[in-house]
């Protein structure tokens, strides 16, 4: 191991102080998730646009193990004995000590309170940060986070249902045809001929030689739609996939199909759909299925930590949702992660660290929501207390709110952003008032 | 490392039933403190003795790396490496999941509220316990818990004051003798004839042979003082040592010289004091000058953590306390661990992790604290929040309201040990109340 007792690593973070008022401005700090910080960073329009108005520096900490934030170099990834190091408590104590050692160090910065932003685990993290850290920071914006996608908390088969409504409201048949495809892909790739049709069909970049290629295809096509449904944005814009504007409207075009369309006409649709989201600029020149989405996220680190903390239990039932039946199977989960990394996961850890449903003693988090985002289901979509607050944007999909503002924007996301700016001026002002007294 | 991947070991803890109404009834889980478990059972009556009116079941959880409770067995104390996992949030840890163990084990505790109570280190545990866990224990009982006794929280010289004021108030110039001991020290022991008598003098197992043993005594009888202030409880105890009622008062009926006391004298005094605490019970054939407690606490365990997380700077000045001046020294104290376990302290995350003095946003956390008792310098002494409450027990030394009830027991103490209860049945009646809500 590099990194010997009292070892160090160099820990990646932007700061952008253009508009900071100091002494005491606010800083909004960003809690990196599981991919290179400067993607989120400018995935993050919405600090960037309010820092002049609050007069706040920003700051965006990268997570150890992603980007540029690798504690062993490039033998971070190698086995569970680099790995080891890499949990959401670290994390958050990287960004805790990191904070610090910014208060101490900046000019002006000793009595500015500090204000958690975070989309998707990111926003985990920030709700997770104020309630671990409350002394470090004086609220949190927790955008579309799953802090209740664990075990026993939400039913498994939510996540799933919510992708399902998006396509069923965004064509004709759309959510019924995708249910059909898992059959037909069955029906086609059963012969030699089937598999090379498909391959021919979707621009495979590697072809489908077997039952076996079938399932994983499956597998990347469920992920695909998943994704659409994640990035559902009401505007052209590019985060995992350039995508036009609201792309499931756009893909769902292509499986209006009636009852009696044929096995190669609905998988004609299905490729026609997916090359929507993956090849929506035209240059790609075959379809990749090994990769869903783009190469900012850390996929890898991501697959360690859900075989160690995060475990987040998904299921279907092809009733309720438009795939094919599975249920959570906790122990095959388990046991593949044994064999990949030579770990196994702790099912009952998170509720226990990050206090599961039993949050009320804490204060000033912001919990925002797209109705659209399927991570909504794990998400917290009520007031809990006065100051454990749920914002809903019925018509917004993962974390918009935190994208920059486009003319497009519904406005149940620019309330969304006032009403988060305002509570920032709220715990910004207590921050004041105790400071003082 | 024999705790390999997916390792476990054994934590020992204790458990008493006999007054449990269960279904639902309370649990009091005693967070354990640096020693073995059986002796804070035993020096705890104060849970013994409210189990029956509270209905409540008792718990006593060994902290690990001490008493039984060894992560890697015998090997658990080689070098770093192995010590590694020592920590205070690791302990805290395996509070939460045994608890959460027992809740779902235990016939009848699913719906228990769970009260962490604990007294010094352990009674930091309980607070802090509550501050990162509160999804796990409805309050706290933090006693005699100095969880401000780190860098930049309270003046380093308070420590030392109250133990001098403590032998002021307890004899004739008490304070000002032991202030002039260690000069007469320096004076016989700078001759061989000088180290004889006092070694003779004070019964030593090992003699003096140098300036450097002299060092090493008067070090040894500085934390004898320390001890006795620590545990001048108001009747016959055993608790670091077998003693007498107020303790401090006895020693210092054999220090009430006037100015004119020659060195001799005044070290046969001291003798005479110090065989007082090692000596009570007259079994000692000599005095050990490398022990000053009981062998129940984990000397080497509570050195590490102090060397990397439990910083707590201590400092004399020889003229607000009576000791020999002596600045925090930071540095040296890190070199010295550096040189003993290979690692380094880091004097600021105590207060990054715990929060510091900026605690306002937590709750439920009783601080008990003893007006003798010289950890009550890094104590909190007043309330922060009407949840966050201070109570003071002015004739109590170290946690004297968690021991046994006793006929010399203060008013004071009882009166504390009323509004503990009553602070205990509140929580309990929240906890009954949001669960079914």
């Amino acid at each position: 191991l590099r990194l010997h007792i009292n070892g160090t690593f160099k820990q990646r973070y932007l700061m952008a102080d253009k508009h900071w008022k100091q002494p005491g401005g606010p800083v909004l700090f960003y809690t990196g998730n599981e991919g290179d910080i400067t993607w989120f960073c400018n995935n993050t329009g919405f600090m960037w646009e309010i820092a002049e108005e609050l007069g706040a520096m920003l700051v965006f900490a990268e997570h150890r193990y992603y980007g540029e934030s690798l504690p062993f170099g490039p033998d971070s990834y190698r086995g569970s004995k680099h790995l080891n190091y890499l949990t959401s408590e670290q994390a958050l104590a990287d960004f805790a000590v990191l904070i610090q050692d910014l208060k101490s160090t900046l000019p002006g910065a000793q009595h500015s309170p500090v204000i958690a932003v975070g989309g998707s685990y990111g926003g985990m993290l920030s709700a997770w940060f104020r309630m671990k850290y409350p002394n470090i920071v004086v609220g949190a914006l927790a955008s579309s986070a799953p802090i209740w996608q664990f075990p026993g908390m939400v039913p498994c088969g939510d996540f799933y249902k919510i992708v399902t409504q998006d396509f069923a409201r965004s064509g004709y048949n759309c959510d019924a045809n995708i249910r059909k495809s898992w059959k037909a892909i069955e029906n086609v790739s059963s012969t030699a001929a089937g598999l090379q049709w498909m391959t021919e069909e979707f621009s495979l970049c590697t072809p489908l030689k077997n039952k076996n290629d079938a399932f994983g295809f499956k597998n990347w096509l469920q992920e695909t739609w998943v994704n659409l449904a994640m990035v559902d944005y009401p505007y052209e814009a590019n985060f995992l996939q350039p995508l036009p504007r609201w792309p499931i409207q756009v893909v769902c075009k292509y499986l209006a199909f009636d009852s009696t369309v044929s096995d190669y006409q609905l998988l004609r649709g299905v490729s026609q759909a997916a090359k929507v989201y993956y090849n929506y600029t035209g240059s790609s020149s075959c379809l990749n299925t090994s990769q869903t989405a783009t190469g900012s996220l850390g996929f890898l680190g991501w697959y360690y930590q859900a075989c160690t903390e995060m475990v987040m239990p998904m299921c279907t039932d092809g009733v309720h949702d438009m795939f094919e039946p599975e249920e959570w199977n906790f122990q095959a989960f388990s046991d593949e992660c044994n064999i990949i990394f030579g770990v196994r996961p702790r099912a009952d850890w998170a509720g226990t660290v990050y206090g599961g449903k039993d949050i009320t003693s804490h204060s000033n988090i912001i919990f925002s929501n797209g109705g659209l985002d399927p991570w909504s289901a794990g998400g917290v979509t009520y007031n809990i207390t006065d100051s454990l607050v749920s914002i809903m944007i019925p018509d917004g999909a993962h974390h918009l709110d935190l994208r920059y503002s486009n003319d497009h924007d519904p406005p149940s996301v620019r309330a969304a952003r006032a009403l988060e700016v305002k509570y920032f001026r709220e715990w910004i002002k207590q921050a004041k008032k105790s400071s003082t007294s």
